[in-house]
């Protein structure tokens, strides 16, 4: 950690500091530059708040030098970590496909959509059965129905199934109904949340908040490793800009960028990123040439009465012919599809 | 709502468009431009999905007319809500000031921050109890304890107090324990959580989120008045932009946007928008001048070994000269402070 | 065009306003809703001026239906712009490479990496003759002298030159030595640059401004074709957001939505968006499948002392490794590379 | 400044960098913590190029410590600079009001609003004569006819004239024309022409740009003040994010930081950030209370029928009452206004 101190610090003010600074139980650095006085911390920082550092008089500002995220981080942990689902795996060579409806609105829809894309390819079902909408008004799930519904689905298909868990107390329900569990961009940070799944054994797929930068996704992601729980998976899905002609911006430079700083898995998901449904054969086909480890995609057999997220949503031919084109890129990548 | 159409999209097409909005029962005018055929559906149109028309083949865009928000409209309620507190009032001629600590320490600190800042003429205690922190391996704060302690400080200084609330485990203890639960910015949309604030009839302060656009915002409202309860106060806080300076950048604009959009109150936080102590008192007094309806500010007794957010806390000395500031400047905007 | 009303509008407004859109020449159609009043114009709109129209008394919105370019327009242009430069091709089937120095640094240096980008591949070289840098104390380029050593790279190799032109004074310069006329992100709204090239009839590669939205990057486009120059090439080269890790967010979602808005080629930077050596090559790759019509690349053969950018720049063996890659893509994408 | 090596770094290659940094003249402080060796660069660093350290081998951060912009530092320039206007003042403890259309449109306009203005206690006329527009089909200014009605509107009036100049083309008009040189927010990176306005000695206004951070309008300052012109003012005007209901959001914030950072004055422009007349009043006051040193309004006598912009202009009556507003506060903040 390197504190930098105000120029024209009087003595007094630096001494204290300085001995504060030895307080801590860490070594110190010190050099002095033509305007600026510079301490460099050596040793185990990691338990040195820097917020509280940037309050001491005097201090101009403060760098961390060491990433905040351990466990997550692939300095300690060199390999992929590769996350087993059934007899299904996530990284390393593996590129998962999850595919399904936005939410789960009936049996026969799952169970067609479910028939539909295992033929076509994928490896996992999804399907929302708590949705999180922006207004009370919108379409809210089906609840305990639609994991119900997905189960049913899995049972037909042999898919495993991934849902979105949006509160603490449908946990038990969860862990006991869905294969994944699916942290939602809007609960990045709900870090109550990150913790309890973090006690259980259950996959994790983490999405991106909209506003979260990388390394704060990385930081949720430890929230949850934390508690013992080391079967996390990372999802782009796109960031707020001031674009407006896309309903956020896939950022597909994370993924390199997250391979290089974790050994966690990341997967992209190109319908809620752009929210156009012509975008997401394309951004798919991007995510895995950049070395994503999967994508999750919205199919629908019948978007134009979807309950939510029909615009974004492709239909089952397209969807196969996306499998197509991924296969081909796959063999390149040399990535197991 | 509006909806136009791709250019050149076949007549069966059109012609099965409009079959389906007459069957939402909504009244439909049509218009022929150049280039694009355009309907406008007439009547009340709450229930329509906008992206479930998007997802129609041959629509190019759909836009909302009406405010998606209802209960939280000015349209409909042009009178401006005042929430009461104990004998305290937010909004109208009325200007809160709910002046803390970022987390509640122990006895000692919490006490002689909230007589100073009762003194000072501050009108709530804030303080937190349960705190989101980006990193694990931040403080967490005392939680239930930081409850008890806050208590005490009200019972030595009659403020109401004020802390956040992050899930729902812990709601029957905060409706038991605050005046004034608050919701962070981070749980802004954690939908579950706002429903359930919804049915209480506990005062919410509802932080913007980081990235939420004032529509959000009130829709995030929206969500606590459809339950029934009516006592919300909105919190600006400052937005993520790609200004490094400050932590966040102060949208004070939104205040006198969300005055006109709606009736709820708005107060704004300094401390948290720029995290720089010395942004604190101009940003105060600009939130003054822009109309809001209170400030809600970080002050603790000896910011550099705060255990959170020392760097965004100004001491109570400097506290009580910002409320000098605010009370020359609540006369002449007529504000009861 | 539409225009919606604020709700209790008295009539002698709608009554004045009625008027004057009727002065204006175009067809009105009206339709009364619950809460609002809504006009829609019909006809050529593309006189009339939406901000004037938001000043008048009474109105809340107004809604452009038709987008504001038109030459740039697919609507009206439905095949693909080719872009002819000597006996190479930018647009349709055709992938272009243009790989180079961010700066002409000395003879020795554009030479050498001119023979290394052209015998790996690379179709057109780039070199900085003219540098835009934030700060006036770094290098600014050798001007007019780096042109001069940009011939003699095109004597030696064959290769196009593009170069970036600053300002007007320079125009004439770069009309007679440069192959094609890049207007860099700095200068995306310089609009008297813009008409000024637009009167020309070289070639010119526009880059999106750092804040640009893709509509106002296709109407500083209409700028040029306004003036009669046709042969313009657009480049996606990274939007400013919050995330720090990355210098710019590449947009890669632009590349597409470009393609169906517009008839004109687009190129990827994927160079200067991540400001990272070791994103490149991902991202040119993404690029490609994507639908992009080329890349324009940094390669140095030293980085480490390159005079700017080196950090962002690939030595000619990466280079060479990455056109394989591109190569083997270009077969699946259908694409002549 | 200070340089963080990759984890793991062999010693070759430390080896080859310290002799590196030696070569720069530097003095080196270096220090080696549990996973990363750190070396400080002590000494006159303006020279060291921070992009061609971040080129190196086995380099993973480079973090400068001083502002890299020198005269406008505050550090260098300890009490705040005071432009001279004829017999105005703008810094210090002058409040400058620069007010007028958006754009000139006839004689009867510019002097019907010049006398308005003036007779509110606006100090100085601002008008496009040439006018940025995003589309090439609106209204591009009145140009050289333009700058003659202001001039006409100054004999008039006595105010000084403010006008935008958007190409090295216009340089000498606007030398001979106008008092204050404005370079407007998608120009601030126009490299060459901030150099050829600092070698005049006209004060010129300098707008940050739409997605220009605080440190890139203070370097874009730095072009101008190093060719020697030491009469800048910075402008804030709003910045590019995601919310939509304002054009740009105003970041007051950066005006406190500024004035820290820098001893130059800082004024507002209400106008443009918001693009709404009734957001001018309330942001005009808040940019008083933060400590701005003036504001620059839209005032528009027929708002409906304004050529540009008309929507965020406000009337001579509107800007009459603001300027009672802002005399009231000019009292508690100790500005002369």
């Amino acid at each position: 950690m390197i504190i930098v101190m105000e120029p024209k610090t009087p003595d007094e003010v630096i001494n204290k500091l300085r001995e504060r600074l030895l307080d801590l139980g860490c070594e110190i650095h010190e050099s002095q530059g033509v305007n600026y006085r510079i301490f460099g911390l050596i040793g185990n920082t990691s338990s040195v708040d820097a917020d509280r550092l940037r309050a001491l008089d005097g201090v101009e500002k403060v760098i961390r030098v060491q990433e905040p995220y351990k466990i997550a981080n692939r300095l300690f942990h060199p390999e992929d970590t590769i996350v087993q689902i059934g007899n299904k795996k996530i990284g390393g060579d593996h590129f998962a496909v999850i595919a399904g409806p936005c939410s789960v609105e009936s049996e026969d829809q799952i169970i067609s959509i479910a028939e539909d894309v295992q033929k076509a390819g994928a490896g996992f079902l999804r399907g929302g059965a708590f949705k999180p909408r922006s207004s009370p008004y919108s379409f809210q799930g089906l609840r305990e129905n639609g994991l119900e519904l997905l189960k049913l689905a899995r049972e037909k298909t042999g898919l495993p199934i991934v849902s979105e868990l949006m509160s603490l107390e449908h946990l038990e329900l969860f862990i006991e109904n869905v294969d994944v569990i699916q942290i939602g961009a809007r609960n990045m940070q709900n870090f109550e949340l990150l913790k309890e799944v973090g006690k259980t054994c259950k996959p994790i797929i983490l999405k991106r908040g909209l506003s979260a930068t990388i390394e704060e996704l990385l930081l949720a992601a430890e929230y949850i490793l934390a508690q013992g729980n080391d079967q996390v998976i990372l999802c782009e899905r796109g960031i707020r800009t001031f674009e407006k002609y896309t309903r956020n911006t896939l950022d597909l430079s994370s993924v390199p960028v997250i391979k290089k700083l974790s050994h966690l898995p990341v997967i992209v998901d190109p319908s809620h990123a752009g929210g156009i449904w012509w975008l997401v054969e394309p951004m798919a086909k991007a995510a895995m040439v950049v070395g994503a480890d999967g994508v999750m995609v919205e199919v629908h057999n019948d978007p134009a009465n979807a309950k939510c997220d029909g615009q974004q949503s492709i239909k089952p031919e397209r969807f196969s012919s996306m499998m197509e084109s991924l296969r081909e890129l796959a063999k390149i990548q040399k990535k197991i599809i």
